[in-house]
């Protein structure tokens, strides 16, 4: 499978992604799922991928050459010219399509779904940041302060330590701190997602960075980070009284449930 | 959507499930998805459920009376005469067989796939506490000291803190309380799993329990753990290091993998 995070921050944009697919639990093999798009100076982008590798690779591929044109006598938009975050992500969406024109049938044909999911962010000078999940069909959605940040691949076992610490003021190195454990969480529980991984850190309104790293298991840093969170889960665990009886079952103010009634013979009715 | 989750332990047998339903998120319900079969001093059992609602309730209605005849002379084994929990998991899975042989052809034709899973644990008088989980096919796996829990429905939230907390050797309290930070966790980030919770605490070599509550969100102790886990996981989180970028970038020894190379020009190449 995959887990890759992007995070919209007022301070910038944090990037992580694993880089283990696999075909069956049988078939393992690594391919890295971030790609780093940098014109220093006018624009910075990065793209994350999850689902089929063949499609993702093949959109990667198409992507670097991607020409969307409105009409007939209009210049062309590449990711490299677009003058707006959104103008690249319509690119983007449009090299998906081709990928689904070219491939779809074919796959449909061999029982395979036309599946892959994408989050594309940066900045292009004259704009803010901005941060895209883009689906399958290449259409796409935005994040906003509500919801800045997008997971794809397997995205459930390192979603609620993003919910509980990520806001548009949380600081970058805070951010990147709370991807990697979104990360450990999510190794931890599923086999398929695995190091090395990548992470990229922009700050706002640089269109560069050189914030870029390659995080394997020999990493002092990420090593700390698994053992510590570990740890201290089971201490804070530990440190919660264990229920008592009496308590539980005193019924409290408002309830109305009451507890199950056993089934004690054949002929009895459960309702 | 539902959560159920069964442990078993040296010391007795945790159970506890959630009592939400829906068709659609437009369409949620209240069904409770345990129910207690007591024989004082003889057997105890508990059947936990999730998957079609329509199959679970006809699971649990047939099983009742539903009879297992080895050959056409011997005697029918039921739940309630049952010499061995397996036994009671054959009988339970031939009810699941039943329904699928009265319904399945006609879910098909409506494009709805036979989904029921289900927990089934106890213990029967002259052999020790068992727990199975139970398939749509009516084939069943049992726990062993190495997997000691198995969870119905949504379980990816609340499975690592059974991971991190759970062996033969936990104590049944300190098992409760982690069955309750599981559910507390899936609750918080999947909305089709919501109360009131059943809880049932069994001790080993009882053949019965008291220990049967219903749980809302007016439980003191439950209030208590979702605010106390909540805060203290946050606690934990501040605590740990952010990442210093000098030393992220440092080789560390063993490390092969090096930082992803930028994309720079539409002609570059991705690798």
């Amino acid at each position: 499978m995959t887990y890759c995070v992007g995070i919209k921050l007022n301070a910038g944009l944090v990037f992580l992604s694993d880089s283990r697919t696999n075909a069956g639990v049988d078939n393992i093999s690594t391919f890295r799922k971030m790609i780093v798009y940098e014109k220093p100076g006018d624009r910075f982008m990065v793209l994350l991928s999850a689902g089929n590798l063949s499609i993702s690779q093949s959109v990667r591929e198409i992507l670097q050459v991607e020409q969307l044109k409105e009409r007939e006598d209009s210049e062309p938009v590449t990711i490299w010219n677009a003058t707006s975050m959104f103008d690249a992500a319509r690119v983007l969406g449009q090299a998906v399509r081709h990928v689904y024109d070219r491939d779809a049938a074919a796959l449909k044909y061999s029982g395979v779904e036309f599946n892959v999911n994408l989050i594309f962010g940066g900045q292009i000078r004259g704009e803010g940041m901005r941060l895209f999940q883009v689906y399958s069909a290449g259409n796409f959605i935005e994040a906003t302060p509500e919801t800045p940040y997008f997971q794809v691949g397997e995205y459930k076992y390192g979603k609620p330590v993003l919910d509980r610490v990520i806001t548009p003021d949380t600081p970058l190195e805070e951010a990147a701190k709370c991807a990697l454990v979104s990360m450990d969480s999510t190794m931890k529980s599923n086999l398929s997602v695995g190091p090395p991984l990548d992470l990229v850190v922009y700050e706002a309104n640089r269109f560069e960075t050189e914030q870029i790293v390659c995080i394997d298991m020999q990493n002092p840093y990420f090593r700390m980070l698994h053992s510590s969170w570990g740890q201290k889960l089971r201490e804070v665990f530990d440190s919660l009284d264990d229920p008592v009886w009496d308590d539980m079952k005193a019924p409290a103010g408002g309830s109305i449930n009451k507890p199950l009634k056993k089934i004690t013979r054949p002929e009895e009715k459960l309702i």
